[in-house]
């Protein structure tokens, strides 16, 4: 292993490495259930803002902006504990979540199974429930 | 919303969103206790391997090579169930891990918190015992 790669694996600096669009992986999990909420992105600044402020905020690839967890929709996130992974490209956080992670209005983005069905892999519905609705919430 | 995302979002089929390298990210949680082990990709080749065998491949960004989870450590991963997220570019899957899924030899590759102190952000090891020597399992 080289020295670059012991420091990073094994050392205590935190040293985020942003890909090619300057963004770390981010997994957001429920502090109380351990459920997966949602995978998105930060980029440093949405990564120094959410350590500053104990809560999450994102950068969206979509609308290429930086972005407070729930400034639309009030389904904010708090940041109970952040980790982040041995080559340090992704950060997991353990948040108090508001309502719905979701846009479509559920409380996980990770409302669909993957299925094997013939061949073809089809998805079935799994806690699919909405706790808003995202055409009111949004105002689209 | 356009009747394309209608459709990525609502719709059964399975039509992963690979990114310009052919990959979506995955992420890979404990079916037992639900804790986060790792967060890595998969091609198109990876995610129907996985599929058909029940067991998770990956493709490494570094090596630039399909890889079958464990093939070098043993430490494989049989897959309980696998979701998809909202848009379709994120893959979660639920496995049986046998050992550690860390190439360091952690259970997790999530070992270290980050903290913040004193303006900076600095690390510390947490859940971090090694349960192999990747030393002597990768014989570098």
């Amino acid at each position: 292993m080289s020295a670059h790669s012991h420091d990073i694996e094994e050392g205590l600096d935190f040293r985020p490495k942003f890909d090619a669009a300057g963004l770390v992986t981010v997994v957001a999990t429920d502090a109380a259930t351990g459920d997966l909420l949602m995978v998105a992105h930060m980029n440093d600044e949405a990564l120094r803002k959410t350590i500053a402020t104990g809560e999450a905020w994102y950068f969206s690839r979509s609308r290429n902006a930086l972005w407070r967890k729930g400034e639309s929709s009030g389904q904010t996130q708090r940041v109970v504990e952040m980790r982040t992974d041995c080559d340090q490209d992704a950060v997991w956080i353990r948040v108090e979540q508001v309502g719905a992670a979701c846009h479509t209005g559920r409380r996980s983005c990770f409302y669909r199974k993957v299925e094997p069905q013939g061949g073809i892999a089809k998805l079935v519905f799994v806690d699919a429930e909405r706790l808003f609705d995202p055409d009111k919430v949004y105002k689209k």
